[in-house]
């Protein structure tokens, strides 16, 4: 059976936010000066790098090879913690993995996300968005192939009760074994972050300085290099293989066993109905198709939007916001006539470059990107259609503008082997933290296969139907019945029967008929028809006929952009995120100021009243002008409020002190650089506008005309 | 048990979204012409309305008087679907009953509502805002009292296994026999809606023309205005006297059983971590509540708020958006010492005058609202405390705001009976709509309940630690152990009763100092010790004692105001519709420009080419001045398009000629008026501007100085 393979799903993702550890080497990076706009410099003098979801077919061990820049995870994740970005749900019950509670900073940094995201996708293109059930019944995933294949392969100690998921156990265990064995033969241990470490060996007990003949060593990088494509059954012989047992006990575990991955539940009192939360916000747009493409007018090509949360039933949730049970999604179903993929709006971005890793490549057992133009990339038929890499192009302006840095950013091809059957293209825009490289956006050409999933099922046609111009000359064969002779002798199978016979393709039909003049009779199976079904040629008959056709009907064709919100959250923070040189206690997450949390941050020198009338009256104007600001009062000394709203990301900060309270005049301080100026307080309330929102102009820009200003140290 | 009862649970709701049905007269309002600001107009002139379950304890008939505004809601649900606000889920699979999808005009209004609401809220009084997760472990939703208190009673048909909600299907029986009747008696039944008088007919298949004795009557109506007061067991008893079977099938059914709302499902592979939907988002905020203390600085008081999806296993969903499994909340956790419950900020809104119906008229069986400022109603105590009256009166202003009609919205307060043991005082705001009055906004003084309940059941202090500048000389009873004798005499059990004194209240502590020094022991139960617990004179001492304190350490109140977005959105909708006097066919959905779905329709006069560019070029400036914009290109008439639009609820139209093209003037249409003005593309654009948005100016200041433009009639 097909199946619809989202991103959430694919092997691409299993294996890109796969922790580095082993096989990558940390490259301190946490010492940098960005300027304001650092995202947007190209800079492509990195090394490349290795990933190893794309050795499964080589067979070759992956390098040790990293040379793209990463983080002291350790101190970002203190600053996450102590400024409450995010923190594990339930955390005063003890937590449940996989889940986490946004606080403040998080919840408006998602908020902003999601805020460009509608700007410049649903806004700019007129896309139709929807707000679609969480609650999804059976049938309705059935169709989709959720139920069937929704799966992980998950392993059981009898004896604990503890559970698995597979490929990691192996993995994990492989990896600790080499690292033994590293140990034995004297090699320094790779450097992965210090807690993250902590936690994988009170995981994996079984650390232990044991040397390994080079031939196991071998055989257990290749192993590894090729762990995202076994199947259960395989996995099953690898542990048995290399005696792989529960870590923490040394006790047997059960052979794999699939485990869906949706959350279930009963809708309704009688405990009848069925149910699971959604695993992704595309079925709703497909389910409602007939009814948005009438909102459009009945015009084609048109496209619907979501943003919404997602549900995922991880076997054993990891890297942190990564991997999570709950997350917010936000998906595109832009639905195309099949014969043209044409863009109208793609000259506009035919110019932009793109990093692109294609098929070819990988499948050649290498990494390197090319960096070409989409226009190009399409021209060669690199990119499928227009229409694909129109929404290439527009990803990654989405990504750049909420400030992703675009050497960490690359487009990588779905493998022939990796990609749905009917899927005519697709491409992950990954983005690389500390973590490896996370896939953060799918973009699909998914042909026809959804809406033609549900269509068939429930007998509701999802088409286009287009008016010729000319009238169409057609060919086809068609079934007629004799209903006479058809309805007494198949009662109430006939309906089961006739909706088979109608839903053959041509080419089935060609075969049938074939029989039929042959054998003068048919003969075939239907799933809820007992017996085997006959029909002789005085009841059916199946000819090719002619016709001329004034309408032209067709199933559209859909291109998918789907977005982990999520991930592109927390990978932006690492984008963002450095310490200053002068201190390693300096944080920084230099956010640009059209997603930062909180635009102003508004200081008084000190808590003396005299200040607090200016800043009620800042504070209120800002709020007039529609900027996001925060006051701290706090008796902590500047330096160090400032430094806390660093950490936030607050991109500006207004100063009052005695002056001000004379002049009305205040000073303005620019987060990355620390610069600052100082104007009326209606000049500094006119620059931060010029410099927040969509089209922000810099801060040299915005502050020109101001006086500079020699702060004290801070 | 103490137990949370959340709006969505409370009787005052079970009541409030009750169809009006054979108590109400259906007042035909759909034939009025709004002005553009109508519905911020004071009338005080309508008749009072009833309410049903304000009967509860007067025991008195429900009156048939009901003289407030109803609409055609035929016409309303026929726009609503063909527009696709919103439709139901899953539709091509037959639909699951309680769960509806936004279409494209649902989901702008939902996010304008949305947005306004943050704006209003969250920016307006620096909240902090949160996004936590649905998904919920058993352990937190137990405590909350969730587990075991959120419940309804069902009962089922052995026969034909169909569930009923008990004491809805006790109000439709004796409903439908008191139609019959009326009918048996010549009286004409009340004119509900049609459709939905249909499918009630359809489900309670019992309605005959039979007369009743007029003590039956009498009877039946005293049962049905106190149908929301019955506990499980006696609305048993009610079916059995009245004889109450399955309508359909007249067979007999089940006593009442208890069933809980929270849709289950297991967290992770195991199976065995049980977990619910959240049925509200504030478990999380109280969850968060040091980490939130701590983000605003230690400051108090403060407020969280979080804006997302809960849930709620609906017995037999009905009422359309009113009633359903999955809603959209917006709530806030605003934390308050409860000393000092002023608010710095109430003299800003002390003037506002709001219609209350206070307890105390209810308990007397009268349902009149008085219109005082929410100044005097703090003053006399009728409000409970200044923070609480603050927040009804913003509440009241973003309900205007966004539309609400001030004439169909009132505050009801909780009677005594009704509101939960622990909480101070409690407001629902409630909108009127055709299925009589709906509770769409909690707000409650729910003390320091919740965060004790969690702190109790983690062991996780959940206070604020305020310094005091003058120590406090406080005496208490205090318990002391002497360890040596108790850790083995007590051994693993130790533990628990050690928690178990040190929860003690000072009242419990003083009965126990007391049993100690007359028996020279102690005796009591603990949770999880098997049995009674002594301890003698010689291990612990219970004494009074005296301490200078410096820090005082108290557990906040809350002050809930908690919105049911879904029910908000459909009242509005009610509240801004209405139909052209001049043709039955011309809907208008009046909506503030402010959450309009959009903003501007282009209509080009024809689809002739020559107006492309000047209509794509409006649509460009449009959007980069921020105001959603539509085109309608479509080959309908311009005045089919209109009334297309206002159908949507568009509030402005601007149309592109044969002059545009000549002299880059354009019309602009007013939708509740059609009156229409005419400008050069950047004075129409200007007076857009002016007239959406938060601060919109009216269509008189903003069209000022553009000529008046008389169309061809519509």
């Amino acid at each position: 059976m097909s199946v619809r393979l989202p991103f959430a799903f694919s092997f691409s993702q299993l294996s890109s936010v796969r922790l580095l550890s082993a096989f990558s080497r940390s490259v301190c990076y946490c010492h940098r000066v960005p300027t304001a706009a650092n995202s947007q410099v190209r800079n492509l003098s990195f090394a490349t790098s290795r990933k190893k979801a794309v050795q499964i077919n080589s067979g070759k061990p992956a390098t040790t090879a990293m040379s793209l820049p990463t983080i002291d995870r350790d101190t970002l994740d203190g600053v996450l913690k102590r400024r409450f970005f995010f923190a594990p749900a339930f955390d005063i019950y003890g937590g449940v993995s996989g889940l986490y509670d946004y606080g403040p900073p998080g919840c408006a940094l998602q908020a902003n996300i999601i805020d460009v995201w509608r700007k410049h996708f649903v806004l700019e293109e007129d896309m139709l968005e929807v707000d679609c059930t969480m609650l999804t019944p059976y049938e309705v995933l059935k169709t989709s192939g959720h139920v069937d294949k929704f799966a992980d392969w998950m392993c059981r100690d009898p004896a604990t009760g503890e559970i698995f998921r597979v490929d990691h156990l192996v993995e994990e265990v492989l990896e600790s074994r080499l690292k033994g064995d590293k140990e034995a033969r004297g090699e320094a241990a790779d450097s992965v972050s210090g807690t993250e470490e902590k936690k994988r060996k009170k995981k994996v007990k079984e650390i232990k300085a044991v040397k390994l003949d080079d031939a196991v060593v071998t055989e257990y990088e290749e192993v590894l290099a090729k762990i995202d494509g076994y199947s259960g059954p395989e996995l099953g012989e690898l542990m048995k293989k290399y005696n792989i047992v529960n870590p923490a006990t040394g006790g047997p575990l059960s052979e794999p066993l699939e485990f869906n991955l949706m959350f279930e539940t009963a809708i309704g009192p009688s405990g009848q109905l069925k149910g699971y939360l959604r695993p992704e916000t595309a079925q709703g747009q497909f389910l409602n198709f007939n009814k948005l493409l009438e909102s459009n007018n009945t015009k084609m090509p048109f496209a619907s939007a979501s943003i919404g949360k997602s549900f995922r039933n991880e076997i054993s949730p990891r890297s942190g916001l990564l991997r999570v049970r709950e997350f917010l999604m936000a998906e595109i179903e832009h639905f195309v006539d099949p014969l043209n993929k044409s863009h109208p709006r793609f000259p506009e971005v035919a110019d932009t470059g793109l990093r692109l890793l294609s098929n070819t490549t990988q499948h050649e057992g290498r990494t390197e990107v090319v960096e070409i133009t989409i226009g190009e990339a399409v021209q060669t038929g690199l990119v499928d259609n227009e229409t694909l890499g129109y929404f290439l192009a527009r990803i990654y302006k989405f990504l750049i503008k909420i400030g992703v840095d675009h050497n960490r950013l690359r487009f990588r091809q779905h493998m022939r082997n990796e990609m749905a059957h009917y899927a005519a293209d697709c491409w992950d825009a990954e983005l690389h933290t500390s973590y490896g490289w996370v896939e953060c956006v799918g973009c699909a050409d998914r042909s026809a296969y959804d809406l033609s999933v549900h269509s068939n099922r429930t007998n509701e046609k999802l088409v286009v139907r287009q008016t010729l111009a000319e009238p169409l000359t057609v060919e086809s064969f068609e079934v007629e019945l004799d209903k006479k002779k058809f309805g007494p002798k198949f009662k109430k199978d006939g309906k089961k029967i006739e909706q088979f016979l109608n839903s053959r393709t041509q080419c089935e039909l060609e075969d049938l008929a074939k029989e039929l003049s042959e054998k003068l009779k048919i003969t075939f199976n239907v799933e809820g028809v007992d017996s085997s079904v006959e029909i002789e040629k005085d009841i059916i008959s199946i000819e090719k006929k002619t016709r001329q056709e004034h309408i032209r009907e067709y199933t559209p064709n859909v291109i998918e952009p789907s977005f982990g919100i999520g991930r592109i959250l927390y990978s932006l923070i690492e984008h963002n995120f450095w310490i200053r040189p002068e201190s390693d206690q300096r944080a920084v997450l230099s956010f640009p100021a059209v997603i930062a949390p909180t635009k102003v941050l508004l200081v008084p020198l000190s808590n003396n009243e005299a200040f607090e009338p200016m800043v009620n009256e800042l504070s209120r104007l800002l709020r007039r002008a529609g900027i996001p600001a925060k006051i701290d009062d706090s008796s902590a000394t500047i330096g160090r409020r400032y430094a806390r709203n660093d950490e936030l990301g607050t991109p500006f900060g207004v100063t009052v002190d005695f002056q001000s309270v004379q002049d009305r005049t205040v000073t303005l301080r620019e987060r990355d650089s620390t610069k600052q100026v100082r104007g009326t307080v209606e000049e500094i309330i006119a620059s931060v506008q010029r410099m927040v929102g969509p089209d922000a102009v810099s801060w040299e820009e915005g502050t020109e005309g101001l006086a500079s200003f020699d702060a004290a140290a801070e």
